[in-house]
């Protein structure tokens, strides 16, 4: 007989039946809450941390006792991974160990393009073979696209030469071929539409977008953890790991080509079609993203001076970096600007139209690094800047990334304090946009100083820890509130820091093309966190210039729209191409500006 | 305790103690006697047959009754893969049970050529990277290559970007980069020269050459059996497998691949280099090898009307058919002419000068099918004609291939008979060259008819048996010779088809050409067949056209050498692909003149 016990996972309200000597990780899994477990459940990385509130559970072992503080485990924290349950439990799970769902951000605005796609279908009815005539099925096909098509001087990829001999005995000697730059690269029944597949890979999440490449028409999204992350959060973490060797940057390698793998079968599942259909696939990434999917080394990424091994656009087989699809289909990769510019600020850019006429106009994608570009006066400047991991909830005390239950809007009006969660349910914490608007409305009302420090008794939710203000955000219990959630003075800090970053950068590249703030024609500010923050917050802190609201433009997934865009339109690659030709980077690490610019943006206006 | 006994393999006289109950096979592979055993040992393909003299041993089982008619089986004739060893065995080998060594043919008779190959070398030293110079390394080694060599419009192979930037700093920025045709394919430190690989594929025997690409120096060659012989011993048995299934059609690629990494990983070996140096390789093969390379199905050439699915000469990257050489090198094949005309007949047909001049030439590959051309008046003609494996020893009653003990030189003279076997042992069987002079030289003297038939009482060694006038050219005992060796009327038919076909196949094309028989200039006569046979007995028999000797030039293994070039000449693969286009190729099965010319061709002239 087994003898059961329940688990009950709170805030998120999730309880399950589990059999006794089940670890609290299992029961996590089992009953659908996705608990952070990078080492695969070994008690090693310490990143499962709950808090047992109540009920029997084995005793804290030595992993345990190596992962969490003296305090911690009288408090009842312990790693899921090691905690066996023995009898019904009560567990708190904190924000920050929670991992999915995330809110996904697969949607952009889509601007209107020509279809004039990379591959395109050429439907051919040679005549069959007979003892008068005894061309080869590639000569034969050779001079059928001459004859029907005015097609001349084509190349044929050797690996699709069986498939199009195949199909054509097959077929009756009716096919649609798919043709690139003059090459076949594929075969298939009369009346096929080819398949694209536009990615957008994020170091945390990956966008992939199912297009048909003959009506230019999405077929389907969807949105997907990089499975990286397992290896490392953050793009140095991943290097690090690349760093141990070249097994381990194969396996980043294989989680990025799996996952893609994973996504295009489901996608193409949900539209009734088959992966061997996508001929054409274009990714979009990060620098070190762009290399890890290429099996390029990534460890010259990580140390000075930051060189990519290719700038390039980059045209690769589908093959022959294992992804599972049409065995002739190319990926195309947009060009890199630097080690911390890459393709999906190029496919942002361009998607969001940042250099289309004259216009003085700034382009921002803000992540731990953020990258910004600036148009003006007919050059082309771009920059990274290390903006920190603290948008996403890092380094904050109560920070979370944007799941459920995360504050994501801030309003302080009247004294009283409004708030909006991700999917309405029990704050557990703050996320990006959040925290920003805390800050922004902190300073607005007073509780705030223009440094940062936090003003004693400017409010009635300013209280004292450890002799230090910190402000009550939601009291526990407030809205099923488990705990306090609180903003404290190295919040404010970790916030200033970013955003001053962010701003320096802008600031830098102001200075070098020589124009004014208030020039500034359009902000277009692109990905995530981009999408969610409040401009009016972010103006209000500085983060961005004091520019009216109306130049502010949202694009949302950018990067993932150009990805689909240069699917679509050749004339959109080459376009990416030379802009990524004509950039000037510039480069803030030595660059004498930086660090004034820096200090001045630090401050709270 | 193992009781063991001892096995004789005669006439090869090898001994072996083998423990009791292990087959006759294992024991053969014990004492290095190589068995032929197509189907593994499982009983099923009849090939490793032997004769037990003496000794016990199991009883024939059902698998033996089914390959064995019950003559053989009352005589003493098994399958070793059967028979289990019960006491001491002396066992009788014979000649067609036999497979390695066979004699390998790699020679062929070398041609200066301009050393122009595809992957030329270039020095590179671009400045190393700094803050003050962020390009990427791709970036930096095109404008170093511009600078340096004034070379311009670089591809890079992505799978080398990875190399090429280990490489950079392992050398100090000093590296040698290997260009083909604009496309970066390789780096190694400076002074390293590119080497080639050059294969003739035979569908028995492998010839590979290892080629220092810059000097055009032959550092190795070897030659190695097609492992493919496991599959089937002819095309037609290996297109049969094909068809069996597509895994049957991938076991073959990859044990022509297998046979091709090790003959490769030796060569290297043998000049203390690494096959990641091997920078570009070139085969050449019939048809069907060459599908079968490089994965294209086999079926359509194997029913009418056997038409190659890709006849257009062919470059593919090594990795795409599991090529373990240089990771960005390319893999060129010779155009093919037809189903039955390969990229080996248009190899040897360049490399022996057949086009050159303006003479009338030529040019014969005898084999199973026999490829002929004839260059005459600016035209270019070419056919296939089936002449069976007679020459390969195979239906002839106590032929073998060319291997030790092979009697391969007959003459007869003043009533007595001399011959001579390869490696000048006791003579085991006839060869396909001894086969041919046993003919011309019975003919010569009166034994055979012009119809073919022998004359009884014509010479004190014909003798009947079953009624039917058999020739003794080797009787039991003679030099060590355990069994008679004897030529038989349906040996002598056997030749007679061979041989009428193959001049068929040269009048069709004489007549073709408007050109009389003795108007031939020269007759190139290739491969390893046609590096050995008699050119006086070949041309007493008429299977060869009536023309002094000095016009027949034997070329060895021409196929081979044009392989050697198509690697280190650019203008010798243009010349190739030119050829392979202009050929008139004759489909001798629908032409009305054959059925006739093969007819006046059989008889014995």
């Amino acid at each position: 007989m087994t003898i059961e016990h329940t688990v009950d996972f709170q805030p998120l309200g999730r309880r399950v039946r589990v059999a006794e000597g089940v670890s609290l990780l299992e029961a996590a899994r089992k009953a659908g809450v996705g608990l952070n477990a990078v080492c695969g459940g070994g008690g090693s990385c310490g990143t499962c941390v709950v808090r047992v509130v109540e009920g029997e559970v084995s005793p804290a072992n030595q992993s345990e006792e190596g992962s969490l503080s003296l305090i911690e485990l009288t408090e009842g924290f312990r790693l899921a991974c090691q905690v066996v349950v023995l009898g019904d439990v009560l567990v708190e799970v904190p924000a920050r160990s929670i991992t999915a769902p995330q809110r996904a951000q697969i949607e952009g605005r889509e601007r209107p393009v020509d279809i004039d796609p990379s591959v395109r279908t050429f439907e051919v009815k040679p005549a069959p073979p007979s003892l008068g005539d005894l061309r080869s099925d590639e000569r034969r096909i050779r001079e059928t696209l001459a004859e029907e098509h005015g097609v001349m001087a084509v190349d044929f990829d050797p690996l699709v030469v069986g498939q199009i001999s195949s199909r054509l005995r097959q077929e009756e000697w009716q096919v649609a071929l798919f043709l690139r730059n003059g090459e076949v690269v594929g075969a298939a029944p009369l009346g096929t539409a080819p398949l694209g597949l536009a990615v957008d890979i994020g170091t945390t999440k990956v966008a992939a977008y199912l297009v048909d490449l003959d009506t230019g028409e999405t077929l389907g999204a969807s949105g997907e953890m990089n499975p990286q992350i397992a290896f490392g959060e953050d793009v140095m973490a991943r290097i690090a790991h690349a760093m141990e060797g070249e097994d381990r940057q194969r396996e980043l390698q294989k989680a990025i080509i799996d996952g893609l793998n994973e996504q295009a079968r489901a996608l193409c599942e949900e539209s009734g079609r088959r992966c061997e259909e996508i001929l054409e696939a274009v990714l979009v990434g990060n620098t070190c993203m762009h290399h890890l999917v290429l099996g390029l080394p990534v460890v010259q990424l990580g140390v000075a001076p930051y060189v990519s091994a290719l700038s390039a656009p980059c045209d690769v087989k589908a093959r022959d970096l294992g992804l599972g699809i049409a065995v002739g289909a190319y990926v195309h990769l947009l060009p890199n600007i630097a080690g911390f510019v890459g393709g999906d600020h190029v496919s942002m850019a361009m998607a969001s139209g940042l250099l289309d006429g004259d216009q003085i106009a700034l382009g921002l994608d803000i992540g731990t690094n953020t990258e910004v570009s600036l148009a003006a006066h007919g050059r082309l400047l771009s920059c990274s800047t290390a903006s920190g991991p603290a948008f996403e909830g890092a380094h904050i005390r109560d920070g979370m990334r944007a799941a459920p239950g995360a504050i994501e809007w801030v309003r302080m009006v009247d004294g009283r304090i409004e708030y909006q969660t991700i999917d309405g349910g029990a704050p557990v914490g703050i996320c990006g946009s959040g925290i920003l608007d805390s800050v922004a409305e902190l300073r607005r009302i007073g509780v705030l100083k223009e440094n940062g420090s936090m003003a004693p008794n400017s409010h009635p939710r300013v209280r004292r820890l450890h002799d230090r203000p910190e402000f009550v955000l939601v009291p526990a219990g407030e809205n099923g509130a488990l705990n306090d959630i609180v903003i404290n003075r190295k919040d404010v800090s970790e916030i200033q820091l970013a955003k001053g970053a962010i701003r320096a950068g802008v600031d830098v590249l102001l200075d070098e093309a020589g124009v004014e703030v208030d020039e500034v024609e359009r902000v277009v500010v692109a990905g995530a966190f981009g999408t969610y923050l409040d401009v009016g917050s972010a103006r209000a802190i500085g983060m961005f210039p004091p520019l009216p609201l109306e130049r502010f433009d949202q694009v949302g997934n950018a990067a993932g729209i150009g990805a689909k865009l240069a699917l679509l339109s050749r004339s959109f690659r080459h376009a990416a191409a030379e802009m990524a030709e004509r950039v000037e980077y510039i480069e803030l690490t030595t660059d004498a500006r930086f660090a004034s610019a820096y200090m001045n943006a630090m401050g709270l206006p």
